[in-house]
């Protein structure tokens, strides 16, 4: 957590979110009006946090990660525009799947890389295909969201498919589960061999591109200085 | 800041860094040995905090943005591996560029997106191109990152070139200089006008997907949610 999101949860009267993020910061929620909600409820919670502001209330809308990647601040502008509310929006940022699974695996981000969830909830499915096209045959790092549920599941292995076409089966792929939680589960594999491994709701996918290489348990995307510098 | 990445600042006796980031957090260098280095010199700075780490010191290595993203973790990697150094390295993710400045615009990140360097000092203009080609091509909202530099002048030129076989001129483009810092700059324009901006060293772009839309000062990438729920 940075310092700019627990000064503003402090300066809140009202604290909104998702329970299970609520219950990661109980020393936050103390003394305040605290507003806990199910999962897929993100319209309702988005316009109760906005009610809430109109209402004169100084009020945190908790995300997981950072609520300005593929989470809550985007619903919230468009609820805010669509509702004629008037109230003053403030994105905090905070850490990204990417930034801490990346982290939690080495440096597999140091090149150009694609974010793509495969939840076709939102979108068509057409157009996540072609993005997997492009990220794979264009070579970059590719960070996959949402890589599989229950019910969804044929998605990663049209990913896999896709990827097989462009990049060597050697491929070196990170799959972060639960990342910096207790239950954390980090797992550095291939290509080939991705799907024999546990990826659920809380996990993120990177597939590195050709020159991503392995050593140890660390995955490292070289940004290029050992084809200009001594090393 | 996160309170993960100070923690480390309190915890090392060693604190090597650029000189301009270390300027900027001056209550973690009292007490500790600084190693303070001029731009460009990357390698021997990672050098330095492992030969500092190896002969058992707690060094940070302190980096902008995130370490894991376009930065130095890579290459700490890189050199460990090469030098056969023993020394145990920790990556502290941080807020990238992309955090910030999306958080800066209002909510451009709500979809698939690509981050892409425009920098070819370390790689070969034809992959940045075809990075750009596949980008735009497939819809992602596009990052980019080193867009401009006094020398390097010619890259984003192409780059808005390329986008606009594919994109609408009307395309909305963020552009933040200095994200969160004193002399910080936010603009919102479009793809046919976004040359005529001030884009430097300092400068992340992002270019929308052919859903971003304007709302006042406030670049939004909807995710959606509209086509599936009454807003």
């Amino acid at each position: 957590m940075t310092y700019a999101a627990t000064t503003a949860l402090k300066n809140s009267s009202s604290i909104i979110g998702y329970k299970t993020y609520l219950e990661l910061i109980p020393e936050f929620l103390k003394g305040k009006n605290v507003v806990s909600s199910s999962m897929m409820k993100e319209v309702e919670r988005g316009k109760k946090a906005l009610d809430m502001a109109e209402d004169g209330n100084t009020v945190a809308l908790v995300s997981g990660g950072d609520p300005g990647i593929y989470a809550m601040a985007g619903l919230v502008f468009e609820l805010a525009q669509k509702g004629g509310y008037l109230c003053r929006i403030e994105i905090i940022p905070g850490l990204a799947a990417i930034n801490s699974c990346a982290a939690r695996l080495g440096a597999p981000l140091m090149h150009d890389f694609a974010a793509i969830s495969l939840s076709d909830l939102l979108t068509p499915m057409e157009v996540i295909l072609r993005r997997l096209e492009a990220a794979a045959s264009a070579d970059f790092v590719t960070a996959i969201y949402n890589p599989r549920s229950k019910k969804r599941t044929r998605q990663i292995v049209q990913t896999q498919e896709i990827f097989l076409k462009y990049r060597n089966p050697e491929t070196v792929v990170g799959i972060v589960t639960n990342a910096t939680r207790e239950n954390e589960n980090i797992i550095i594999t291939s290509l080939a061999n991705m799907l024999d491994e546990e990826i659920g709701m809380q996990s993120t996918v990177i597939i590195g591109n050709s020159q991503t290489y392995r050593w140890g348990d660390i995955m490292v995307t070289p940004r290029g200085y050992s084809d200009k510098y001594s090393l």
